[in-house]
């Protein structure tokens, strides 16, 4: 454990462009061909690199690397690393008139998460064990990216996941004609028993009269909660779509800003809440919203980046369930997402415990500082 | 009139760093030292240009230059130029992951302005007329951003804006004893005269208490609005201030999705609404804003940008009043704005009227397509 404090003496951008070995796709975002990553590697003065980095479905890397090279990067030299707190905040402001949200909440994001790598690697411990230390293993579920899969090709896919152990799967709605998603739902359900975990997720691709009919239509197939029905900025009409349905609502993924999570805790009825720390300012902005999660009593859950949100899953005792995410992120890690049990468990080395690997991921490198 | 369709045939992105004369500073934003401009020239396949644009007080224009350069680009090549609605949600949805506002937003701005720049000039007819026509003038004030003058250098200030025909004038408040504020409110008062029309901004530096004893300490000071008391996210805490003083609140520079303004409206009993077209999807966002405040009884106002926004005020029968911005974009445009009788005149050329001098503007050049 290091004591004595260290500056920020170094920061270096790198943005890779991952494609995918098949299109994924979801009723909001069309096709996905690739993924992005943008990493940011931190170097402090006493010679601890972190590792912070983002991710987005394909479009906008380019901006945020920009954003983080040309302007976020002179902003930190020279600052004392284990302030944390104050350089989120320090971002939020500096770049407040073209911020609140967007692109800024990526880049803040991969910021912090170096941060916090640097600050766990100091304190020789691992981030599930310094963000609350409640657990070192979560509940997680598999979600697919699988609404343009035929329903044959969805249960092989279903299959593949109960195959490699999980114990809780969710699929994409939002078809055109809802009933082939209700029969979707139904099938899956027929194929993973009574006794396994089942969410769906509409990606907001609904009015709240068609995620209301939706919701009625699948009342009985004991679905854990509805991802999304609806335009996430529409908090009132989530608490409309909670009243009328027994299903509960997530969302989070597209709440980039604090305050959106006090509109939704406060008018959206929800069942459960998904912060995603590539896009809410990093650890420190999601431990944030799951502190208010907590509050509220509402579980906290997480949307993609499964590598590093296993570990602040795990830390939290109100956690619900990890989403491990469709993009093969764990083929280009030197430590892959490991399940015990339909669990999944935190990594124990001090850090984040994401370990790029560069052999595997430098193929895929767009530029760099 | 030209009617027959046209497609977008090229892109041209120009980013530029123009100095300001002096450093202007506010409560929340620190030193002003430059500002940016990011202009989008479009082409039409029979050969009509449109030039659109946003601007920063000096941060982020980097990352709108690529985000509009590297990405939005090819997104809009072939379109009809005409589908000015429908490319604006088409870009909205695209990016809507790493969007919902922040730096997308003022690259759509860019975008969607060029694009009714080519409509009114195919049309033959100033902006004033096609976005509404209800005038070819506006009421107008002139902004300071002075919290960093002396209580002297602010008379002198004004005193300006007064020699050159203003009725209206605003000033920056958040000093850190609110107690200068209050007397520099009553100097200012003191020497406009009792008839001159009176605006505050906090640029959201106080808490709503702070607002709150700010508002009663100024309340007989005629002040026409109060604008950002608090962070712009507060909407409830907007509400709240709302029902404790008598002057009407005002904000709206900060919100860039169409959906937090339905939540000002509701919510924060603002007396004026003030969409930028440069961060709320340019004309078409704020056009949409209009709309929704003549639906909700409240005159619309603008922030920045007044060389655009003077056609869009006169357009529109609720206009409240036209800010007319002290970033010295009058420097580098052909048709600086004109004052007659204490109101802004519109352009009466085909087009925004927005017509920056490439000999003026080019040496603050830092790249382009």
């Amino acid at each position: 454990m290091i004591t004595a404090p260290s500056q920020i003496s170094s920061v270096n951008i790198e943005y890779y462009q991952v494609p995918l070995a098949e299109v994924l796709s979801d009723a909001k975002h069309g096709d996905h061909t690739h993924f992005e990553i943008i990493v940011c590697r931190i170097m402090s003065s006493d010679g601890v690199e972190g590792v912070g980095y983002t991710y987005t479905g394909g479009k906008g890397g380019r901006a945020i690397y920009t954003l983080l090279n040309d302007e976020i990067r002179p902003h930190l030299i020279g600052l004392n690393c284990a302030d944390i707190d104050a350089i989120w905040h320090k971002l939020q402001w500096d770049f407040h008139y073209v911020g609140r949200g967007g692109i800024l909440s990526f880049a803040i994001s991969a910021v912090d998460i170096a941060l916090w790598d640097i600050k766990c690697k100091r304190l020789g411990q691992p981030l599930w064990q310094v963000a609350g230390g409640a657990s070192n293993r979560t509940n997680c579920y598999a979600g697919g990216i699988d609404l343009n899969f035929s329903e044959q090709k969805l249960l092989n896919n279903i299959q593949g996941y109960l195959d490699r152990g999980f114990e809780a799967v969710k699929i994409k709605v939002g078809k055109e004609d809802y009933r082939e998603d209700v029969a979707r739902v139904r099938a899956v359900r027929a194929l993973i028993g009574n006794d396994r975990t089942f969410m769906v997720d509409a990606n907001y691709s609904m009015s709240i009269d068609e995620a209301i009919r939706f919701g009625h239509a699948i009342e009985d197939q004991a679905i854990t909660w509805f991802e999304e029905p609806t335009i996430p900025d529409d908090y009132q009409g989530y608490g409309k779509i909670a009243d009328a349905i027994s299903i509960p609502l997530a969302m989070g993924e597209n709440l980039h800003i604090i305050h959106e999570f006090i509109y939704a805790i406060e008018q959206a009825k929800l069942g459960y809440l998904q912060p995603d720390a590539s896009n809410i300012g990093g650890i420190t902005g999601w431990l944030k919203v799951a502190e208010m999660a907590k509050q509220a009593n509402i579980p906290v859950c997480s949307h993609g980046m499964h590598e590093l949100h296993v570990s602040l899953m795990a830390s939290q005792p109100h956690a619900g369930y990890l989403e491990v995410h469709s993009f093969p992120i764990d083929q280009y890690t030197k430590s892959p997402l490991r399940l015990e049990q339909g669990k999944a468990c935190a990594p124990d080395t001090p850090g984040t415990g994401v370990d790029f690997d560069p052999v595997l991921l430098s193929p895929h490198l767009i530029t760099q500082s």
